[in-house]
């Protein structure tokens, strides 16, 4: 990861910056506009790799010929950008932690040049680890006893994808994951059965169940669907049998709660009742619900591709935007697109359950705790928990604090956001300047 | 990209093989069981991921240690997995190419172990990337005209997606991409004008414009909509009066085609007839379309988000499914999912407009072309063209194939796949077959 990790603009706007001794301090807040329709909070996540993203970020020399070559930057811009190190101050909100609509994710301040050339990548994990983190959430809301594994590596957007997926899903307490790079660098618990494949190699489901049980007798968990579900489990009780240790079956099509429930009869009636029941395919915390509600038989679910993707909600309105140069707030009055000046904390109601954003100076009233956190000080980490366990700490907390309608899966309210009066008066001045100046009415202020 | 990228089971299940010896060959195809709702066809992609991935297939040393330490294989599997690398051959649609649902994208011949092993990356790059082909492929459709540039690279899932993404949209025709990596690696036009950040670290818009022309003369894209587009467009004009060369706008929010109209307006009273306008902004193929559709005076678009993550389809239901093993075709009977035995080919009809599943080594009718081509022999690419033009201009070309049902945007048609007689033949017999193995009675046949 290194400096052409970014859109052209970006390079451009720095090179211009740089060329311009516009080096005074900026500061870039980072936040959702509005939560997707479907979402009643967002769970933050992408922190790490933005820190490493800063910690790491310069060009090296071919990149540098590739701006003086071919963007055909001038020899004083590549110079310039060659020296470029990022050595600003964040704050962001810790992983793990849920967050609203209009609230940072963080703020960046940094020589200008610096703190533009970090958007894209910055806003690209936030929001991409952001989004699959909320989805997860909402799969341990849907099935809070069980044991979620994340199965969703053959369908992410790429590898890298598959990497953040695990991360983000086990920062919300997911169990483990199937993709076995990011359970080793994560040091996750990765799990994984059999695929059809594996039977189908074999003359027959038996044959295969009894390889799988002598070649992994702490693992066998056989997938009895491959050609007819009851007759796949009648196979597992078979060959369980003559096993020393214990099975678990994987049903992975049809009606899985019915099919559960008639496995979990035939495991019980053949004195297996500790063989584990797991569910997978193309399965949503919607369907996690409907199968907990039914009083379906699993313990555990591989959840893939909808979480993966965040299927429902691909993406976040998400913006980077300058708040304050040099010491002045700004503010742009685009359609629809206003935003907030001045950089900003999050007040939250400890008992009242809202929120209120602030003024990041503002003192922080009686019975409400600030949500954003220094992370970074002159480029450098402060000295903090980031460790995926403090996170899912982090979000046990928050999931215990979030009120019934914004936990809901269907038709969910975010907490309500309220801005401080500091903060309305701050924009009210600001627009009035910038209309005169611009000569435009901008449209009435946000909540 | 190494060993470890891929999930558990398939290490677990290529282990297992590994230690009986079930190293006969493997056929698997790869292919989408249906297409999205919302596509008429998908163009294929990530072809050329998946063969760099087959090329470098091996396991380090630090990752051995892991398999034998953290995942405790024995000492006799890991040794076998050190000297795995991929030895198979490949069949594929080339990239660019339209494929429809029950069509394989890919196929893999090779040792069972191997074969397995890559299941989960060849899924993840042929789905995610074909995704995105297929959905920068509608909004070619819905733009046939303008230039459309690749700015999704904040919002996709990683920025290694992003690098995916820009290559993806090329592949159908987009114009360039802001993503500079990407640029840089594929050897695509850069493109990138100016944030809104860079409006407002200036005392005014007029003096930001100012300095950015005078910093890039050459590409003096002015984007005109922080405070208010009329008025921007009007400073926009007048420090275009003080250039040697021409200008350009952007437009990012607010009523698009209004907005351009009346900005064309203001240019060409100015006599800035040359002046080109770009618009962005959240834009999908249905957007687009509606543009076009009212002859609003756009002449590029900066396309991001929608197309970056496939907004409305994220991904696809792939399959990698096992067809043949040493000799002996075979298939699931898993409801919903009944797959079609044996290597494949897909006969296209040149003038009828439709498709046969073929077996591999069936003769392709008069009017028919076939459309897998042989790409990897004993784990070595075979010489093909397999650069980004080359396979532009299949996608070009398919596209003048492809019937208005399955183009258009709303509601398509995907052309016709039936099966061959032999096809058939097979299917029907096999089930037959492992019916009476199993004592169950599969679901009847598909199309």
């Amino acid at each position: 990861m290194t400096g052409l990790c970014t859109d052209l603009y970006e390079i451009r706007m720095a090179a211009s910056y740089l060329r311009r001794g516009m080096l005074a301090p900026a500061t870039f807040s980072l936040f959702a506009r509005r939560l997707p329709p479907s979402r009643g909070f967002l769970v933050a996540a992408g922190l790490a790799d933005c820190l490493d993203f800063l910690e790491r970020l310069h060009f090296d020399a071919a990149e540098l010929d590739h701006l003086a070559d071919v963007v055909h930057l001038p020899a004083g811009d590549v110079a310039a950008l060659a020296e470029l190190r990022f050595t600003g101050d964040v704050w962001a909100v810790p992983e793990g932690r849920v967050v609203f609509g209009g609230e940072p994710l963080l703020e960046v301040t940094a020589p200008l040049p610096q703190a533009q050339l970090v958007e894209t990548a910055l806003l690209n994990f936030a929001t991409f680890q952001s989004s699959v983190a909320s989805k997860a959430a909402r799969c341990r809301i849907a099935a809070p006893e069980a044991d979620l594994i994340d199965f969703a590596a053959r369908r992410t957007h790429g590898l890298d994808a598959a990497r953040a997926v695990a991360r983000a899903s086990a920062l919300v307490g997911f169990a483990g994951t199937s993709y076995v790079q990011a359970a080793r660098e994560f040091d996750l618990p990765a799990a994984g059965t059999m695929a059809h494949s594996y039977v189908e190699a074999f003359p027959d489901e038996r044959a295969a169940f009894r390889a799988f049980a002598e070649d992994f007798p702490d693992s066998a968990i056989f997938l009895v669907d491959t050609y007819d579900t009851p007759h796949g489990v009648r196979t597992a009780i078979e060959v369980a049998g003559e096993l020393p240790r214990g099975i678990g079956i994987r049903l992975d099509s049809g009606d899985l709660g019915e099919l559960a429930v008639q496995a979990r009869r035939q495991l019980d009636a053949a004195g297996l009742t500790g063989a584990r029941i797991m569910a997978s395919g193309g399965l949503d915390e919607h369907q996690l619900a409907a199968l907990v509600s039914s009083g379906a038989p699993i313990d555990a679910y591989g959840v893939g591709t909808k979480v993966g993707v965040s299927a429902d909600a691909p993406s976040l309105d998400s913006a980077y935007k300058l708040v304050e140069y040099d010491g002045r707030p700004v503010m742009k009055l685009s359609a629809g697109k206003l935003t907030a000046p001045g950089a900003k904390q999050v007040h939250r109601g400890t008992a009242g359950r809202d929120d209120v954003l602030a003024l990041r100076g503002e003192p922080v009233a009686e019975g409400r705790e600030p949500v954003l956190e220094p992370v970074m000080r002159a480029g450098v980490r402060t000295s903090r928990d980031d460790s995926i366990r403090a996170a899912r700490r982090r979000f046990e907390q928050d999931l215990r604090w979030l009120p019934e309608q914004a936990r809901r899966l269907t038709d969910p309210t975010p907490v309500g956001v309220t801005w401080s009066a500091s903060l309305h008066r701050r924009a009210a001045e600001l627009r009035r300047t910038l209309e005169i100046r611009h000569g435009v009415r901008a449209e009435v202020a946000p909540p």
